[in-house]
């Protein structure tokens, strides 16, 4: 039965206000069981005029991008090999971890860590995931992965899970997690 | 800047409104950039007599248990290896995949799976994070894991992610990925 | 999916806010075509001291009395003849119409009316309803009378329909046709 | 002193907004003994982007028609004997019932029972009340019929009352009661 | 952390809107010691077809003229001897005191009791202070007064304060202290 | 018609929301010229567990306390001639400044200043006037002063105003207006 007010500064677009309603939406799934359709939220737009803090009127802050939008780009660059456009949308601090791997901050790194272990990988994704952390977005993508081994055969369904950071629309971290070597092993 | 009036009926605890009011202001900084002191939240109590639906008064459902509390006292159960009280926090068609498994249906299951694998293991947390998903909580646990191998060697600083979904207060589904795999073969 | 949110100084009772809620959720209901499930109504009480008007705090006004009940208690006191426990439940300037008749002012001119109609009535409700109207609340019940002719044959099953108009918790008017004619001429 | 405060969707047009103010006025008044001046109705509405239920956003369902303005355009339509446009009003399983007949569904079985009744019959409104009943709008029309009696002679002043349903813009029920018989009788 | 939400009717200009906010910030002020930045105000505009009382739509009144603005004006006239258009700007019952004075009630009155004071005299404004009164806008200006006495000598850094009622727009009181007297005593 | 909803911290004396609720008024009629009757408060306290910002639950700051009350009893003490209490009323940085004097730091300065001018000076009210400047209260008092002069002779009906600020609940600055030297040299 609950019912959300939302007091927002006018200027958001319909896509991100959708995305806002959703996100208040599932908060309060995440405490109440209530069904989907008893949850309302209504959201209420000021103009600059009619909003003030401190007396003084203020200005809406652009809204964040949607992270998981920006993650998905990210790995699309990622597989295409576009790698200066997917370099583009790193932050400053960027670290990854691979399976294996300690931090790294260059894609190159990256690049010359799968060398020996991969020829290609393409990924399936069955679901991914974003909420907002402490102080970050978060985004979690997961799935399978297909692909080359360095000897040319061909290998498909190992499972992976990727965990990314975005902060201020850019990605700080990445953390992947996946069953290569156990597939390989076996 | 954005106010969030949240109007729910009367009987949640003070812990379980803390969950929602903090639940509320991650949903509003996952679109808005708004820093952590401009997001209020103020939530409107409505004892059964003060607030219908078609011309009937509602009872308030039960708040749902913390997901990350239920989860952690789970994985505490499992490496005390209390089998049966780790066994009723399961849900119907609960089903656990890890590193090289199907989908195992019950904890014997795995433990038959992780005996020839390793004599214990331990977790070390790094993060727990916890969000609503589609239907059900999610939460997810990231750390180290450390313990000994069948030959009694020790391990540790092992990289592992577990993924869980709760509904109505019951686990439902296990997801495990590390890097063990990845160790051994090095 | 109306939400209404009624802002009322604190001081009335539970019933007295399920009538208000009931009220109001029929009010969206008479314009706007919402499922029952749809329609919230929200009661926010204010104790004295957090309301104002004018700077200057208020008391509730003491709720008026269910005219339905009213009525009907009205109704159970004249069917059982006590004629002076019915008339205080009547205001200034009360008149009755009656088939036939024209406007009555007291109750003994009604059984008057009736003593060469019928010995006695009796009434089977099929429906009560009540409304606010213009500066009355107003109450119609009807269904069928029965009894016995003044030659001490019975009747039943004549249908009749009551109109009362209620103020400051008073019978100020009542209205009433039936087919009593009909049925004697037939 | 109530305010009430009625959370809409965009697109009710300036009249609907006034019946639905007015409507909720009369629910105040019904149980709360304010004056008139001191009833407040504020109506929020949403565009469809800034309401979402279930994250779902939606799209308002037209307003009910006047049930009022429905009722009197059938009567004047009956009075005109426009009876394929009156009948045209009449909603599935529509039933009359009128002085001494049993339930007609028919328009047709109206006019053959009213044959030997009156050449012909116009009414003078007192008074219509609207309002909404349990799963339709009731509309009540009284005042007083004039026509002739089957030899010529003029009547005048016969006191009726018309009840009406009203469910999804159809008129679905009419009961009338009058004097008539009691006048011919006399 | 107080959060004024102020529902008021459409019309409101911009300026009349930062007016009202900053009024209703400084009103929080006077009783709640928080931060400028923690008092949030939300103005709620109704048109006119949103908005009833006793079931009527309203229309707004205009705003009030800033006083502060309007009495800056009027001191300027008077300081540039624009007498006509200074009187035009006072209300029915304007009437002023200076040091030494009875009640004045026109402009002629106090040019009089001037003459002999001084020759002609400017004024600096420390600061210029509004508020609502009862029943009337208030509004402080002091600073000090330069000028030359009537033997042709100047003066300077005499300190003074005035104190205005503002009704409808009108100036209806005027209050002066002033050191002069002081001054030439010494 | 403006209605104000403000949303507080629990924790307020009806004493202090009565203020709040005056000052608000107060803040509406600045700007729009409604009637009295028109303006409505309401408050709507928040326990703290239903408040948050920022995810943090928050506690309310004490109320300010009166700075009209505050100043009358300074104003007390010092005609009293309680010297010490009314010290101890004082803010660090305190000024006061009276006609013919620089800015005085301490009641000894006063004192000694006024011991020419007069043996003795008691206030009549003619109204007191506080309201919220920028980063103080502001607090006037006006009216007439009676006492004797040096010599023994009496005197009364002398004008003064008083302003005062008030900030933390201490009086900062003291500034005093008044025709004793326009009287005197008269």
């Amino acid at each position: 039965m609950p019912v959300i007010e939302a007091h927002i500064l006018e200027g958001y677009s319909a896509v991100e206000k959708t995305r806002l309603s959703q996100a208040l939406t599932q908060a309060v799934r995440f405490v109440v069981p209530a069904p989907d359709e008893a949850i309302t939220v209504m959201l209420h737009e000021y103009p600059s005029k009619d909003y003030a803090r401190g007396g003084q009127h203020r200005a809406p802050a652009p809204a964040l991008p949607d992270p998981e939008a920006l993650v998905l780009e990210y790995l699309r660059l990622m597989e295409a090999r576009e790698l200066s456009a997917a370099q583009a949308m790193l932050g400053d601090g960027f670290e990854m971890v691979f399976p294996g791997t300690g931090a790294m901050k260059t894609l190159e790194e990256l690049i010359a860590w799968a060398g020996p272990r991969y020829r290609f990988v393409t990924k399936t994704y069955d679901a991914v995931e974003a909420f907002q952390g402490d102080g970050a977005a978060v985004v979690y993508t997961r799935g399978t992965l297909a692909g080359e081994w360095p000897d040319g055969t061909a290998f498909e369904g190992i499972r992976f899970i990727d965990r990314f950071e975005v902060r201020d629309g850019k990605i700080t971290r990445q953390d992947v997690w996946n069953d290569i070597a156990e597939v390989r092993a076996s």
